[in-house]
């Protein structure tokens, strides 16, 4: 195997896990590194891409909105959502061909399934785990960390759905899907590893 | 973790799988046990239990139509399947009382939900992989692998939806969920022992 997609639900520690594997094989890890590419090639601002590239299931408020400066006609009537998924879908068969890596999120999953050397990973844990790993990391907001929960998932989920036509979170679309509350994120990196490397 | 739960997709190796990780951890291993133990409980034929213990969606021909012979009044006004899964959720929930083991199938994910020392595990595979396997396993019938596979993961997608509220296979129900046909049976089986044996 070697690309490895990991999906995940929010404050589950999926990154974290795609980071530590990517660290641990010694292969890029793309997440970040993927919205830049994507802000890059569409015009659009980093920001923008990494609120918009998971969570716009097709047209939104936004959509039309924002057509990126300096690229006039590039959207061919497309919405922002679509027009970002289109981006995304090239950037990410581009570095699956540049060689073995780690990308997170972005319903890679589904954008590489036709490729026979990728392992497909599903992280999710309960909520209370994860509220409390959200509020550690990234601090309290006004909302509930329930409600910030609901609220990501339920995009991720209707931009995975919108765009893939498949269920987010249903364990037949991966390899392998780890509850990390119970198996812990650490250890569900290092077991992922040796899972990984046992797997032609 | 005491107990452990597998349910499985048809032909994806789950059963193996269950009956090599109760031998590797030297525990109990409930499935045709299991049935055996409903039949008795109930008076229906050990193979009416196996038949209709994971398949029947509450109303269904057979219902009202087999009460037990020995046991009037026992049913209650139920119907056949909602008086086999009664039934069967007693003999789970005694099951786990009686200390550690392996339960494969039966909805036991749900039944024993409430428990803290559960680990629960669904086996899925590629159709190609499971229609392989069942023919080499259990012979050609009249009808095609591939009809024999979808129909019976309908029955039992059907079943756990009627009696949990929940979606079969959503990776979300169990702790781990992994694809025989890319990790492999007997390695699936070392696997969940050596994750068993480290969560608390």
């Amino acid at each position: 195997m070697k690309i490895i997609t990991i999906s995940r639900e929010f404050g589950s520690g999926g990154r974290t896990v795609g980071r530590l594997v990517a660290e641990k094989l010694g292969i890029p890890f793309y997440d970040k590194e993927l919205v830049e590419q994507v802000a890059l090639e569409t015009g659009f601002a980093p920001k923008f891409v990494e609120e918009h590239g998971e969570h716009s299931p097709g047209k939104s408020l936004f959509s039309y909105a924002f057509a990126p400066q300096g690229v006039p006609g590039v959207m061919n009537g497309m919405s922002t959502a679509d027009f970002l998924w289109h981006i995304q879908c090239g950037v990410i068969l581009q570095l699956a061909e540049k060689g073995p890596c780690v990308i997170v999120g972005r319903n890679a999953d589904y954008i590489l399934k036709d490729r026979q050397d990728v392992f497909h990973v599903f992280i999710h844990a309960d909520n209370d785990f994860r509220a409390e790993r959200i509020v550690r990391l990234y601090g309290e907001t006004e909302k509930s960390p329930q409600a910030r929960l609901l609220e990501k998932d339920k995009r991720r989920r209707i931009n995975y759905q919108h765009y893939t036509g498949q269920t987010w979170g249903m364990s037949q679309n991966y390899d392998i899907c780890l509850n990390t509350a119970k198996i812990g994120v650490e250890r569900a990196a290092e077991l992922l590893v040796e899972i990984i490397q046992g797997v032609e």
